[in-house]
């Protein structure tokens, strides 16, 4: 049997492994500092707390676990006979996988609200899963790493996830980035304006095509969306204005003098610009980005976006405010605000830009050779020693051809190689051998010690 | 809706998950340490790469994932009405969740053959999924930690896993731990000697059962499958030999004069034991453990246990060597040996004695009590400046009453305070309050982030 694994699924061998680690660790330990505690939910999720948030589309999307045991006896002959598969599905599957990790967050805040203490700070990575058509790119296992933060109005979190983005992937060494922020309530404005609240939907979802498909694109879309041409010239003069995010702000503020959220919206946004001031800058641009409105319908409030322009690769981050993401579960008036870094994609481009190269990242840092019984016990202490400094080592298991010891080491890109012959065990002092180099030096224990580490 | 989770899966809330991440870290890093690289597969298998390798009790506990889409376009009227799930499943399933990290960890070695370098030393640590009946201690998520190396027949590496379970449970602090080590030759051995080579499994599966059902009831056992009273009093005579391992390996050198296998297995448990007297002790007791058989019937070698006696709870540890794990996948000839730390089981043991109060776990170490606007910029350039060295800390998001904000910390377990109100804006000393002591100071910025450091 010639086994393979299930399309759209990956397996991470240790090369990649340690560069998934590092930017794993790297994020956590920005979500750490700024206040974020850890929390892990199961893979499984009822049925039923995940169908109907993300849609048709979602639903169809979520990977359904068949019941255990006898799975058709909750079935009836008409049920099997109608071989209507959708249908069938609750009753044969009570348990699915996470889709996200926005709805299982809301889930258990929902369950422990009694417990916690609000605000509520949490950081989550794990995998989820989606039965999407694989491309490049697009897996169906995939690791998120969100923040959120629930039960605060307070939009020093908003600054706060600018400023966390901003150091994560700085830390990274991505260069250049943009971190693009806008607010739903300027969208808001932007509707109310032109006379169209009631296609506050349909603007977003047209305007977010802009990368794609272009001025004129967007344009007929919102025309065939039932938007009058003076209505859509109103809302391209507000969504192409050229200038500083300072510009911008005044811009809009002058516009929205008769709509109340996107005033609102101006205001928020100047308070977070202004309150992220504060903090320490890294190599993020802050773009007010007139025309983001990301996807997903339940923000409410600043919305966020990061590219790595020039990687060709889509957005690596998202996140944003919403105002009742706990409601659906019986928890209402809970504000949040939440972001995610995208793991894989930030892989991908940190490989696109060779960012890897400079990392030092965890590996064994010698190979001891085997030379045989006589010097095992030796080199049995050494190894030993190394390792109780922290050196990751390594000693051949058999006393073989050196060529093959040497090779070894080569393949597994080991630095360095430490030969204990019996020369070595009589002048106590042992030969390292740089496999970059080549070069050679013989070094008494303590000195090894102190080089490797 | 009142949401839940499905029953044998836990979420994990802050607390639990440094406490756990603890235990994952501290095994991750023992693990790189002995050149264990890191490995992960993905959550899903195909079901024909773990069905059969688990007997066919394992089987029914692995949980399938419904095929997306229209499911039931494979299935006939016939499979449909003849209504049996069994044979329904690989026509609806394709896939299912992973049952441990062996199977796929023997998949991935068969898939990569030409590409690993050998030895191929490798960690994985994730989360299995068995449709287990749940109780206490058994969940039908847990997460294992497993090293293996294969593709080599070395004993050194059998001395490194008792080096490494060593390590690993006295640095977690769990005192007294036993490992228990014997070998399944020596299990043969016993077979040979008493002329019932054909019994072997029966044997092993008996007196296995020793700590629970006693020797009378392991007699009985052998009895009841066909093993004659002499052969069983010959038996018991070996492995309820008393003495230290040294005396047992002599006892059983004389015993097994006849035994090929026996022979083999008591010169193999010498040099593995001979090998790791070259290696660091910690708090770990060796205990060659002449009842020790492990259920599991795809080991040939070396066998491990790890208990913590007196918590009460079961093995933590396991693992042992294997002639031909890759096999099954095609890849003949590959000798590995592995081993497993449960860590659900160990964070029960380690709740158990108390052993998470004595550990500095990472958490909020300061919180800045919020005076408002005046202040905040000062206070925001301080929470900056604080993260920056890397101390987590945590800026109250409102200005509300004092008592309100202490009491957020109190509730957090946040250790310190910090206070920067208009007197301290003007002295530039802010006030630390420690939490737990009540005891108050005036520090400048500098000293501050010394201390909290």
């Amino acid at each position: 049997m010639k086994p393979s694994i299930p399309k759209g699924t990956r397996d991470f061998g240790p090369e990649v492994m340690v560069r998934r680690d590092y930017i794993f660790d790297t994020i956590r330990a920005v979500f750490r500092k700024y206040g974020y505690a850890p929390l892990q939910t199961p893979s499984m999720e009822k049925l039923n707390v995940l169908t109907g948030k993300y849609g048709e589309e979602g639903d169809r999307l979520i990977f359904k676990i068949l019941n255990s045991g006898d799975f058709l006896s909750k079935t009836s002959d008409e049920d099997l006979q109608a071989r209507d598969a959708r249908k069938l599905v609750p009753r044969i599957s009570e348990k699915a996988l996470r889709y996200d990790l926005t709805v299982p967050f809301a889930r258990y805040v929902s369950m422990n609200q009694g417990k916690l203490v609000f605000p509520f700070k949490r950081y989550q990575i794990q995998p989820v899963w989606r039965a999407d058509k694989p491309q490049k790119g697009r897996y169906r296992e995939f690791y998120q790493c969100d923040a959120d933060v629930v039960g605060s109005n307070s939009l020093i979190y908003e600054a706060e996830f600018l400023a966390i983005f901003d150091e994560v992937i700085s830390t990274l060494g991505i260069d250049p980035f943009v971190i693009s922020i806008n607010n739903r309530k300027i969208l808001s404005g932007y509707a109310e304006v032109i006379g169209q609240t009631e296609k506050f939907t349909d603007i977003c979802v047209c305007i977010d095509k802009m990368d794609k498909i272009g001025p004129e694109g967007v344009g007929k879309q919102l025309g065939a969306r039932g938007i009058p041409t003076d209505a859509i010239e109103q809302l391209f003069e507000m969504i192409q204005f050229e200038g500083n995010n300072q510009e911008k702000l005044d811009f809009l503020e002058a516009k929205f003098a008769n709509s109340e959220s996107g005033k609102k919206g101006v205001q928020e946004m100047r308070e977070v610009l202004n309150t992220y001031s504060s903090f320490s800058r890294y190599k993020g641009e802050i773009l007010f980005d007139l025309l983001l409105a990301r996807g997903l319908d339940y923000y409410t409030g600043t919305i966020y976006e990061v590219k790595a322009p020039g990687s060709g690769i889509g957005s690596i981050c998202g996140g944003g405010r919403y105002d009742d993401l706990t409601g659906v579960f019986g928890s209402k008036g809970l504000s949040g605000v939440g972001i995610s870094f995208g793991a894989d994609r930030i892989y991908d481009v940190m490989d696109f830009y060779g960012l890897f190269a400079d990392i030092d990242l965890p590996g064994i840092k010698v190979l001891l050779i085997n030379f045989g019984e006589e010097t095992l016990a030796k080199c049995l202490e050494v190894l030993n020693q190394l390792r109780q400094e922290g050196v990751a080592a390594e000693l051949y298991p058999d006393s073989v051809k050196l060529k093959k010891q040497f090779g070894f080491a080569d393949k597994k890109n080991i630095p360095f190689t430490l030969m204990i012959g019996s020369e070595e065990m009589e002048t106590g002092l042992f030969n390292l051998k740089n496999m970059e180099t080549g070069e050679q030096e013989k070094l008494a224990l303590t000195d090894l010690i102190q080089k490797m580490k």
